[in-house]
């Protein structure tokens, strides 16, 4: 199926330049390896390729999440891919959950969320921050993800939706939202948080046990990537070493 | 909405005891710690609890993919969760999805595909080993999920589908069935590897890059759990070092 | 040099097959690869090899740390080689240093620092647990370490000696044996901590920064094991995740 | 002890100055924190401090294998102090020892081994590179090393000397050396090879097999750093990920 005005395309022209656009045909973009016009990509296959004004071969694909993650603007960002599969998996959603999450952040996991629903389903984001929904929100729309919507409001004082198949919390005292995720989930259903110190595991991992929350579990994962060369097969030396903590649990009634 | 007979039900005693059966009113499940007739759990809510015959608390919990996990027969296992979530985030797949994979092994993989895709989209398993094919067909059809299908078929010779959302393949010479990967992927679409070592990891992955595919990554997870009392906090001591490494790549037309 | 009457010895049949003992003539090894008579060891040159009553092979090594560390009992062993060599770099000792360590647990790293000494400087272990200590006294005779010396006392108390080279604390409340350290510390010297919780590096490293130490880091080491066989080379599946945090700082004055 | 001239200092003013010096009374030390005399360091004491010109604290230290870690101009440097430290220790070496190593690199290996012997035994480094070797010899004439020689001879052709306590190899093709390294070592003695990738690790760990070696280990070291602030501590989040892998064994006979 073509690319069709105002689709979502990632641009590559190698793995330092992936570029996250609207396919819009008035629309230029322009990078150190030359320029493209959108108006080109247009019509064009995903997973084909375009040259750009100096001849670099530019590759058009389908967005990923990680190509969300990528095209992101994220200045307060410690979410990583390797979390949000993780907290993803764990919480059990699927096609047609309601899912809810605080605080919207840069968005970027409200936005996998509402990608792996697919427009099945619910995504609701809370934020006290409304420039960061609003950065959000413009992220969603280019993406085509019609499913997930902003709400304004502090969680520590109840979400405004019941029978949520999953809450997620990346904020700095998860614990004083214990009570408010509790009322808003399904029996049984799952609470997933993302925490950067050890000391704050341990404060929400034990608030949990204490507030009605059964089969809690605190991990850590840690990523490492490979440089594969013919012969010359090892990790990359240098990277991200840490992002924080993932502190999950069920609710029981 | 309250277990009816006939529906998948994860029963928890402790951490070391967990059950995912399947509610029928003439079972009982016997555990060390006393039984529990099943026909007690049927009409109960998920997130509530039953006693067993000995008088401990059993918690009646809704399976998620972790519950699959360790309610599975797995003899060969090397699939964790940390690894299944990842695949599943880096394949890009989303409600909906048409997704292949190969080999069927434990089912572990293809049921969880099935109970992400919530009886959207398909999951079609392919292996050359019939019993174990049997042994997931059974699992899929305890758990409810009718969007999955098993081929009897060795996919180094070609899958039926064609225009894939995904491909995954689990098997020990991955790089066999590329070519068979890559006609059956839609354009930018991804495929993940699965392998143990890294000689397959060096080998898959220069292989992928000399076979129509782009945007090749090679990664591990280390996954470390913590162990949480108060004012006593610390990873596990003993646990699983090395699962295996991911490979994938988008195909490239 | 051949291998004399008394002289410590490593019999090494496989890698789960590894003993540490003294050449004696009248004594016999017993493993369920079948027995060795020591006395045909006296005369072998250390690097040869035995054969046992069943026909198995046997080398015969000079022992060296990780053979201190196999050989030893290990009731309640956490003090592991990869922490061990970590902490005696970190120290800072060398050939001639006054070491002192508290407590005396296995003995795992008294006579290791003894080892790398060898008979230059001195190793001073202090215990609260006689039985603790004799059973280290006993590995440092069999192991033919002269400087060595036990104590029996309560190091928060203070320790008997000043202007060491380096303490290193191996007990559960490290911070109350601060100001013990640095009174027994040349200045600039270091003092190394073992603890197995970020809840003790927490409390630990902040009452190294308010009580006259600089230059404070909190380490951990995580080991991997790798299984090389040829074409077919991957970590270990299963082993040790966790055995504790190096937290050291060096005297200020 | 007061200082001398001519002493090696560290001047650390925060974690990111530290300075190696030599203790030379016409020498000031430049920082963009203000400027010191050394003059003025000598007949201090080592864990005192002194201001520098623009009034920042500057603590005077003893030098450790850290600071000449980090003292050291290292274009190429590969082993940290996490690799060398357990190199030290897997080699069994002590007070006394005779050491081999090659190549001579950076001299981080060579002035580490130096330090801990404290003028007991004898370190001998080889390398093919001249200029290599006179900035390691520099170094060691700074730190007042007298038991170590530099040796301008390519191993693989073979070591000068016999009854070695160990051989360190830190080169591109160790396996070139291995015949070397088994005529050099005593009996029972080891070889500890440093290498980055996976490919090497196999190669050389096959050959330590097939020439001689009993014992063969292939293990690789992680660091993660903590940062501890009160009620805050967590990994650093970004560093090194990897340098590389330590391949020990045992000369049998």
């Amino acid at each position: 199926m073509p690319i069709k005005e105002g689709d979502p395309v990632v641009i590559r022209i190698d793995p330092k330049r992936v570029y996250l656009v609207k396919a819009l045909p008035q629309r230029t973009l322009h990078t150190d390896k030359g320029f493209i016009r959108l108006a080109d990509v247009i019509g064009k296959e995903y997973g084909s390729s375009v040259q750009t004004s100096k001849g670099a071969k530019a590759e058009i694909l389908r967005p990923t999440p990680f190509d969300i993650y990528f095209g992101l603007n994220r200045p307060s960002q410690v979410l990583y891919p390797k979390d949000i599969a993780y907290m993803i998996y764990s919480s059990g959603i699927r096609a047609g959950s309601k899912v809810l999450e605080a605080g919207t952040g840069s968005g970027f996991l409200a936005l996998t969320l509402a990608y792996f629903l697919n427009n099945t389903g619910k995504v609701i984001s809370y934020d006290v921050r409304k420039d960061m929904q609003e950065a959000a929100r413009k992220n969603a729309e280019m993406l085509g993800f019609t499913n997930i919507e902003f709400r304004l409001k502090d969680v520590r004082e109840g979400f405004d939706e019941e029978e949520a198949d999953a809450v997620f919390l990346d904020m700095p005292d998860p614990w004083n939202a214990l009570r408010a995720a509790h009322t808003a989930l399904k029996p049984s259903a799952s609470l997933v948080v993302f925490v950067p110190t050890v000391n704050q595991v341990e404060r929400v991992a034990l608030a949990m046990q204490a507030n009605g929350f059964t089969d809690v579990h605190a991990e850590e994962l840690i990523l490492r990537e490979y440089q594969v060369r013919e012969n010359a097969v090892r990790p990359r030396n240098v990277g991200v070493v840490h992002t924080g903590y993932i502190v999950r649990a069920r609710k029981s009634i």
